[in-house]
């Protein structure tokens, strides 16, 4: 299983794969030669993608996994475009609105970052599967910098998380939509500052539960009794990387530098 | 007086020269298409800049001041050889670094972005001019999403803001330098934290006294009866854009779109 983003935040989807199916092998691809992609163009979005995605399969990838709401925005169709009858290419967009949308809420909150929130996806993919769904979405720029500054469960986070997500539009919500990588490292804290049945989705479970269903469908499961083998692959390796690997992962792993374009 | 920044932080250096020389005129770009400049190839910052300052001298200005750290790091050089003759261009650091080096502290502190932090330039400037004293610097990453979200003054500013500058490391400086155009926002809250004889250089008001010097050794100042104008220009408008230009130059201005560059 390949899974790739544009830095370390998609580790928590690779957490999601891993603990999910646990006997996959998987090649994870953190582009932090080019992040963030949320200020990329798409035209360059899609060539950084296309390059990475050209590195998994060469590396035999069965299934692809694009970790990374700006990449998934921008850059799905054009990828299982390109990649026609390769292996399949998942986004982390599709499987969570599926999920959302499968339970007709009246009213859903997503929060994400500026640009996935300014690329309306999430409005217009659950409009599509959920049209009686009101969909409330809120831009949440501090929760990035406030987790990779390593602030959770203290003053400073639940001040912020607080100040989010208790605004008077989530008053009437059922579910809320983690739309940002990032967020499962603050999603228990997020359920207990709301304190009520509020349900709380993340991209990482969602992508971990749909890939685990069409690798089963298609008979694509491991059931070699060899020991699964996890590796991790960056575009641009610094100290500050590997200590937000720990944090994102939830252990120690080791990264490899691989250079794919020159810029 | 021309003033340019990738964004509308450059705003709080553009009110500090309007507060110093009232009766001057000022022409503001934005380059907000393309902020934030920290995470550009320094090529392409060059690029950018060398747009905006060809324009600002065709709109006649007799100075130019680069409010924006990250240009200034990357491209103070490159706009002084390629304008050669033209209007003096002057950075945003040299007029602080030069300022504060007057003093010979033995202990300073730095704030800024991880960009800037990252370049190094603010300890490098400072060992030149004074090379007794003892940089210590700190990346404040989530200082900038924080201001931009119009925390000031509340719990969250507050927790944040102590939680950067009440670090053991910062216990003996005698002097805190802002390095960052957003940060002359929260100057007061700052000192307040601090509540002590700490001296908070920022920015904007070391380019006002240092442009205003300049103004005067050349004979450049402004003595017409005419009331001076202020036009601002951006290259991308959005809402959020115009907001923000309230909170970081005090008062409502009338916001210009100009395209300079097509990418």
């Amino acid at each position: 299983i390949g899974i790739f983003d544009s830095g370390v935040g998609g580790l928590t989807v690779a957490n999601a794969v891993v603990h999910s199916m646990p006997q996959e092998s998987i090649i994870y691809f953190g582009d932090t030669a080019h992040l963030p992609y949320g200020d990329k163009s798409p035209a360059t979005i899609r060539r950084y993608c296309e390059a990475i995605v050209s590195f998994l399969i060469e590396q035999g990838c069965k299934v692809i996994v694009m970790a990374c709401n700006s990449a998934s925005a921008t850059a799905t169709d054009f990828l299982q475009e390109r990649f026609k009858g390769g292996p399949q290419i998942i986004n982390v967009i599709d499987p969570l609105v599926e999920e959302v949308a499968k339970n007709d809420y009246s009213s859903v909150g997503v929060i994400a970052t500026k640009a996935t929130i300014g690329s309306k996806v999430y409005e217009r993919e659950l409009a599509k599967l959920s049209p009686k769904t009101t969909v409330k979405t809120l831009a949440t720029p501090l929760l990035v910098p406030m987790i990779e500054e390593g602030f959770f469960k203290n003053d400073i986070s639940h001040a912020i998380i607080e100040n989010y997500i208790c605004r008077p539009k989530f008053d009437d919500i059922e579910a809320l939509m983690l739309c940002c990588t990032h967020y499962p490292l603050i999603k228990n804290e997020i359920k207990e500052i709301l304190n009520r049945p509020v349900h709380v989705y993340d991209n990482g479970e969602a992508v971990a539960r749909y890939v685990k269903s069409r690798l089963e469908q298609e008979n694509l499961v491991n059931n070699s009794p060899k020991a699964p083998k996890h590796r991790f692959f960056v575009s641009d390796l610094t100290e500050s990387f590997e200590n937000t690997t720990r944090l994102f992962y939830g252990k120690e792993v080791s990264l490899q530098k691989r250079i794919l374009l020159e810029s």
